[in-house]
């Protein structure tokens, strides 16, 4: 059994945001047993799995990742879409556009400090778009 | 059809482990095709796959890792678990929390010298927990 | 339904390239809906997805990684394989040994900027071996 829904979400700024939730209500009724794939059609944007708790967390990734592929280095030749995007490009690569979570029970399968992050990269976008499809 | 299981590692110490034979004792049969899909329900440990022979690759691991993303930066507002847990989220995302492997001929299909780690990224943990998903 | 294919790449020089025509021709059939399965059964070479169409983003690709996992390093241990062969492990668990795709309407539900990258990370390799795998 396949199914399978596009999902549009909200414009988020710039940063990493939980969006759990957001997945969670775009879903069909889950099988017993089977695969959830989150898949997003975008290279300067990237989805992960990390710590649903403490927000500062999500603060601290966004301070990391800027240090980690800064913007404006002289190196870059990809510079004609602003200073964020090459940067943003390197990052989606690094974090992933792809999560994979196992259902059980009916439910996404995560631990209990694990949400979903959207990771937003550029400092304007707007809404980006996901595809869900359950395997099971 | 979809078999699942859940797997509870030992604990490792601090550092990348290859933990491939705890996966393949933990497996169900296999079928002749089809994926095995590797999750970690936690957020600071990883899993990934690289080389299976020279244990100095995985040294080299920790020491890269900890260079990319270091304990102790001013900038950290999330430090309150230890120096050792920010640092701990961040290699997570970059280094992931599922794997998908192909099955073929009832086998994990890895080149030869892929293997499985754990890669534990805190100072103390306890045994990590794994779902392992075969989708056929 | 699982269909499964291997796929030889040619050599290519280290760098990033776009392999999604290489992926496409090697595939069956595909059907109305489900998920294609990549994966690359090396530990020095990584899969990714990224941008499709300015080639500038591919060179900077080369210059980020680089730098962010430089060679020769004194700290390194894995150092009998050559310069290049501890940052590619490195790289290749950064960026990902395998990529899960979405499949809508019997193709691969890619966003229109979105391509497969071949990440070769060695100064010489031969064809890299890739495992594609469709499940619906």
């Amino acid at each position: 059994m396949v199914e399978q829904v596009r999902l549009r979400l909200p414009a988020f700024a710039r940063g990493y945001h939980l969006i759990t939730e957001h997945v969670e209500r775009a879903l069909p009724d889950l099988p017993e047993k089977g695969l959830l794939h989150v898949f997003i059609q975008h290279t300067s944007a990237g989805i992960t799995i990390n710590e649903n708790a403490d927000p500062s967390v999500r603060v601290d990734f966004e301070t990391i990742m800027n240090r980690l592929v800064p913007e404006g280095l002289p190196e870059y030749t990809h510079t004609m879409e602003g200073l964020d995007d090459m940067p943003a490009h390197v990052k989606a690569a690094l974090l992933g556009n792809s999560l994979t979570i196992p259902i059980t029970n009916g439910r996404m399968n995560l631990g209990i400090w694990q949400g979903i992050y959207l990771c937003e990269f550029r400092n304007r976008a707007s809404g980006r778009h996901l595809v869900l499809t359950v395997m099971s």
